[in-house]
């Protein structure tokens, strides 16, 4: 018997993923299943940005530059711009997916042994790009009841060790919508100055805030070598399947370190990028209109579940997922059940247990992520579903 | 400052990219340079392999199954069946290039501190790739006297040790266009029975064999669990950019730690896979047509190599590289003066030193590789500068 590594072995399987054959076994048997499991939204990809890739002319699908097409990287400069960020197009590297901006981050400011301070409950594959990278995760604990803030700065300072090399945030944060105000950057900015730590903000969500504006990591003065921003094209347009991302730092050490992880691997995708520069020159209400679609969900799906019997869900701020605690004994357990034990009038919903988005075990248990990514009236079947389930699941506590 | 990490500092630069600044100044000078330096061939991508990606007509662009699209994946098992390679479609995973594919299998079967063994020349990024997963590449010298072939078995077991895990082959070969013969493969095969290896066979080129056939790892019997094949469409369509590749095994621990790797990253890119999944009903005669073409080119760079006082080209019996011993002094020196201080009516050639292939410092001073993916002419005209380049190059020996 060949062994596989013991990396290998530690790697988290997706949390989310274990629960598909039981959604599987659940549409063989007729029933209809929602999906507010995962966040790939049903908003259609503007067609402008679809229409670029299928116009192209080229006779030769190239490699691009390891860093991502110029032309590209001189759009994305005016989309930062437009955002109040100020970076030149040698300042990023195009990257495939956010995922690999993350890694990429990993592996240039990070060894072996090295430690990342997460605010949790929080995006679950960072553990598996943490393993990857042989870095440990230290996860500190926010709270449903405060809607996930950002906690308190003496707690996230107790957990810093020698080997504390970074504090990774996601704001607008999947998995809990909440988005972090100017006054908890500022915080985290101290922070990373006091104990000279890399700040790596995934801002995924940056256009879809509903209460105030996204204070971004490369709007914060006087710590520009600390910050590094992992981006994606995935939700911002619609373009999960892009595999578009970007890594954006002024640090020029880090930009020189992550180049040669980007040249190992030669070039990102080249069709995406066509999609990506299209969708720069979007009409600038391109984000109203999709911001105010997510916002009457969000809204409509935490008035749902807020009416519910024993359910609690705070308003999250941004991006596109709401977290809720229910009733219930084990969050495991009861999203398994409703795929295979449940249904309401031939319906039944999927969810995201949070047990997978702590780094703590035991933490999570009664809670549950909802990416509102379907339509009103997909939503409106979901929560008629969820609030018949909670009145028969057998372990309502 | 914030320190970078150890592996961001020991992690190569790509040794054909430090020459881009010389090409770049030469082309401003007014300048034509010849590439030969990288594998990007000029053979125009299938026309109906773009046109499906151009004729797509879905709404959203989404993720992707991790593994790849299930109707990509059984497209994919027919294309190896031609091959006479027998695999399912569970057995695949699609891959962001064959880059991802070597990532994969280095994360997935190998832990810090283990040894590879590696044929050199080789792939120079497998150096980047071992470096990210912490590995050790131990080189086993080919030589150019004998056309690289595969060293003497008992060279590579003198170097096997308690942390030695696999072998990686890359056949036909990149830099060297060696054609692994059966019996080499049979060989390679007793060993890593004997020893207990993983058998990474990188299958790139597997389409341009210009002297008998390819052995796949994958037509060796009885060592199931211990090969992986790490393949890509980039060569094979002249498709570099669309950045899918295939990690292939029948050893289902390695698949089942592979797709964590996989589910972490989320999915490859999805209009690439269209184009893929198109490829493979390219008509039958799609290869013959390519091969001939290469094998026309790689016949006349040979020649014309051979025919250079001093220069000594070994017929390469696959891929579309050519090494080539020259009677120069350093191979990184006359490369970069090529660029920097000769041109030939106005015209240059743009060459890959070998040293950047070699494990061993120090060798590969006097040879370079030929990528041959120019047309006949553009070819005659690059061999007409490199011939006159050695009647005049200063440091000749």
């Amino acid at each position: 018997m060949l062994p596989i590594s013991q990396r290998g072995n530690a790697m988290p399987a997706s949390p989310i993923r274990k629960l598909v054959p039981f959604a599987e076994a659940a549409k063989k048997r007729g029933t209809k299943v929602y999906h507010l499991n995962i966040g790939q939204p049903d908003i259609e990809t503007p067609k402008a940005v679809l229409d670029a890739v299928r116009h192209s002319d080229f006779k030769v699908l190239e490699y691009s530059h390891s860093a991502g097409n110029e032309s590209y990287r001189k759009k994305l400069v005016q989309y930062y711009a437009s955002v109040g960020v100020q970076v030149n197009a040698n300042q990023i590297i195009v990257t495939t997916g956010g995922s690999e901006a993350i890694q990429f981050g990993f592996m240039a400011c990070l060894d072996p042994g090295d430690e990342v301070i997460i605010p949790e409950p929080f995006y679950a594959n960072y553990n598996g790009f943490a393993v990857a990278a042989g870095v440990n995760v230290v996860p500190v604990t926010s709270h449903i009841q405060n809607g996930f803030a950002l906690p308190p700065m003496a707690e996230l300072e107790a957990k810093i060790t020698q080997r504390t090399k970074a504090i990774v945030i996601c704001n607008p944060n999947n998995p809990t919508g909440y988005l972090y105000s100017a006054a908890e950057m500022e915080q985290l900015k101290q922070l990373v100055l006091k104990y000279n730590l890399y700040l790596f903000s995934d801002e995924a969500y940056r256009e879809f805030c509903y209460e105030g504006h996204q204070t971004s990591a490369l709007h914060l003065e006087g710590i520009d070598d600390h910050v590094v921003i992992m981006d994606t094209i995935s939700k911002r347009y619609s373009a999960c399947g892009g595999r578009i991302g970007a890594f954006v730092t002024r640090n020029q050490q880090v930009l020189d370190a992550a180049m040669k992880f980007a040249q190992a691997r030669l070039s990102p995708p080249s069709f995406a990028q066509i999609a990506g520069e299209a969708a720069v020159d979007l009409p600038a209400d391109y984000f109203d209109t999709t911001k105010a679609a997510y916002k009457a969900r969000r809204d409509l799906i935490v008035q749902r579940l807020n009416a519910m019997e024993g359910v609690f869900c705070p308003n999250p701020g941004g991006a596109f997922y709401a977290m809720a605690q229910l009733p219930i004994d084990d969050a495991d357990r009861f999203c398994q059940w409703l795929l295979e034990s449940f249904s309401h009038q031939g319906q039944t919903v999927m969810l995201a247990p949070a047990t997978g988005f702590y780094g703590t075990p035991g933490l999570g248990k009664q809670e549950v992520r909802l990416a509102y990514v379907l339509n009103l009236d997909d939503i409106n079947a979901a929560m008629d579903c969820l609030e018949a389930a909670l009145k028969v699941y057998p372990s309502k506590i």
